[in-house]
């Protein structure tokens, strides 16, 4: 099974793609959308949503998983994140690749086995179990890590099965 | 000068194409994008996606504008509205048409004269300057309301030309 991990953020998104054959896990691909400063609102959109419709396109994932948004500093924040997110789940939905969401917490627990881990132990633990040769950005370590969250999810009994948004 | 304007919001968004000829307005094609309760967060983007971009290909709008978001209730309000903020722009960038953002004030006062204006004087006003034969729904008198108050201020001296998004 082939898993979409996005870190969602307006100037700059991590995305990787990790490939599940049985307990082995593998990246596809990984890397950074990043918009520069001056890009306006609307070009940075436009790009975030050709570079993911491009992503899944030459890799063709089966499913995606994003964070949950936990916290926001205020109202404006809060919708800025949301017109990143709003891009990305449009453009998974419509190349038919349902989402799922995740907290935060859970992704650490998932990746390095408690919630509290912090980012440098997620990159790190991200590296060995994918087995890369150096260790990933940090946006790009996060979206590797909720790909693997929601491939280890879904390797979970049926019963347990997550409900994509 | 063709306008889309668009009232968005995640359950029901309007959408409005009016078409200025010097002082002359007209309405091209309005209506609105409907997502029932139960249908997905995933399936109202994809589907408000689709419809903005298949009414940009049938209408040909040079230019859009959309409202500010002035006011949520909590953070969630605010994601989710961000997230069909964020389809729209992208659909319009990926056509190429910029984007442009009205504080709901300002488009009372284009439309009605002035900011305090109510609901039902905008769509009676909306109704009389596109010369449409019955009032709008509300969310589609917004829609042109956006689209009416973008032409208006783009009528004005080049100087006072607003900047898009």
């Amino acid at each position: 099974m082939r898993v979409l991990g996005i870190d969602t953020s307006l100037r700059s998104s991590g995305v990787g793609v990790v490939e599940a054959a049985g307990s082995r896990l593998a990246a596809v691909e990984y890397g950074r959308v990043r918009n520069a400063d001056r890009l306006p609102l609307s070009a940075c959109l436009r790009r975030l949503d050709e570079e993911v419709r491009a992503l899944i396109a030459r890799t063709q994932p089966a499913e995606a998983a994003i964070e949950d948004v936990f916290f926001c500093k205020n109202v404006r924040t809060a919708v800025t994140l949301g017109e990143a997110r709003g891009v990305v789940i449009a453009a998974c939905a419509g190349a038919g690749i349902p989402v799922y969401e995740y907290a935060p917490r859970r992704v650490k627990q998932a990746v390095v086995g408690y919630g509290a881990a912090d980012k440098s132990q997620v990159r790190r633990m991200v590296m060995r179990l994918l087995s890369l040769a150096e260790e990933p950005q940090e946006d790009e370590g996060d979206a590797l890590a909720i790909a693997i969250c929601h491939v280890n999810r879904r390797s979970s009994v049926a019963a347990l099965a997550p409900e994509a948004i």
